[in-house]
């Protein structure tokens, strides 16, 4: 009975942005925009808006200082400038280029919370831990983002190894594709670029199907959401890190980690292990850019998720 | 006939220095030799010279200022300042960070050329390059290095895989062990970590077989010797990169590229093909702090080298 169904109708997606570079060393998506900027360059405007399904797509590069250096951030991480607090501040002198940066893609791509701003951002990353293709969204009632999830994960091999999407409690209403990894940053994987190329396509084909009225059903899928990180054990004086990730546990992304697995291996050789009393899901092991936010790995629950049928609201 | 084998009798290694941290943000050899340091600290000193094959180990973090920004470098790369141009110039307030470091390694370890220089320099590297543990050296007629590299060839599975050692031009004295790869850098993997650990015992074995009188037959080994660089394609203006490695191509470092072979994948999915006409051994493939000298890969040609016996002079 289709009464019984949680159903919702959304206004339709007409203005999605693709941004890459928000960090400057993670290359996938800087050279993705680049390449679809071309594309787009050669393409005829024209074409796009005959279509019903049409929607406009902003290309960004998010960070074009860091991404010159080849470098995370210039003064400070961009990813974490887009808090109200941040946006809002005057500009002076002595204010970071990354906050500056905010306020202009914020301009760009917002205001956030108001009525012009983008339908969909979808923000390209890598990582060093092997978490295949996987999606961040920071609002588990964000139905777009859940069925786009669930489209691409019927349609990449990487997202079935990688264990599939996970959830992070809100914090900006940007949306992620992304991260796809193992990649070092500073470094573009030609496999890594390709699948990113497929995801971002099978995005934009989800919206086009979207906004031409195709009905979407609900169903359920797994969710990873983290509950918390963990350190690496440091020296009391130095603060310097004297283990690293055990090699048990190094590469496994979305493997159940249970207590007493080995968590660890200390320098001297020594294998720590994983004390607490929750078997948890492992992800963002071993990420470089992480090592100076304290974090080694980040743990989740994993729970099936009930999604809603979903088709556009006709306005 | 043991007088027909090439034989050299040459002076015991008194002075050995193990270095990390040479480029600041490859992290297995920073965190080595800072256990190294923690292990002698806790040593007694007098055990080590009762011993008729000790030698004394200076253990050094060569780049303090770029391990502590987990950057490669600050103003240059400290590998390429060890010219006696470099070393010689006057030190002016506008002088580069790593040249100034580089005149005070040279203090410490040389200087150059000089009787009180260090016998043999072990620095510590790694490579986001599937190159396994690797050896390098800038002579091929330097009998030490080609020993040690052959005694850490039957006892590591990281150079069965690797494909053994490759030598390049002079350039310093300066002699390497690794980099031990792939790892991306800002990382530490624990079993990368634990085989440069191994390589670094070996190498301190073989000096102490070494300094006690043992012989060392001759005999033939397989070495690389760089022929050329070869660069990404590149755009014209923007002098971006317009390809990636090729997927048949990454992580297969040490293994014979044909002419005809795929090279490079243009980021809107062409493959371009290897045009030389010498079938050659590619190395250093995709790694990340070559993008800005302009090298996608390393070209080799492998010869079996013909090693001398040696041992030890009696002074």
């Amino acid at each position: 009975d289709i009464s019984l169904q949680n159903v919702e109708r959304l206004p339709r997606l007409s203005r999605v942005a693709v941004c890459g570079g928000t960090h400057g060393n993670e290359l996938s998506g800087v050279y993705l925009v680049r390449e679809l900027l071309k594309v787009k360059k050669k393409k005829k405007k024209e074409e796009e808006d005959e279509d019903g399904g049409a929607m406009s797509v902003l290309l960004v590069l998010s960070n074009p200082r860091a991404m010159q250096q080849c470098l995370r951030y210039i003064d400070t991480d961009l990813n974490r400038c887009f808090t109200h607090a941040c946006l809002i501040g005057p500009t002076l002198d002595k204010t970071p280029y990354e906050m500056r940066r905010a306020r202009e893609l914020n301009a760009m791509l917002g205001p956030k919370g108001s009525a012009g701003a983008m339908d969909l951002i979808c923000d390209l990353h890598n990582t060093t831990a092997n978490m295949g293709l996987s999606l961040i969204t920071y609002s588990d009632h964000d139905w777009i983002c859940m069925h786009i999830f669930r489209h691409l994960q019927a349609r990449t091999h990487g997202l079935d190894r990688g264990g599939g999407s996970h959830l992070k409690s809100a914090q900006y209403d940007l949306k992620w594709v992304g991260p796809v990894g193992p990649q070092p940053h500073g470094v573009v994987r030609s496999n890594i670029y390709t699948t990113m190329k497929s995801g971002v396509q099978y995005m934009l084909d989800w919206v086009h199907f979207f906004n031409s009225g195709v009905i979407f059903d609900g169903g359920f899928m797994d969710v990873f959401t983290v509950v918390k990180h963990i350190d690496y054990p440091r020296d009391g004086e130095t603060h310097n890190i004297t283990a690293a990730i055990h090699p048990q546990l190094q590469d496994r992304d979305f493997c159940l980690l249970r207590p007493g697995d080995p968590l660890f291996q200390t320098f001297s050789g020594e294998t720590l292990r994983y004390t607490g009393s929750e078997p948890l899901y492992p992800f963002f092991i071993n990420e470089s850019a992480y090592y100076e936010k304290g974090i080694a790995l980040c743990l989740a629950r994993k729970r099936p998720y009930k999604m809603s049928q979903i088709f556009k609201k006709y306005a």
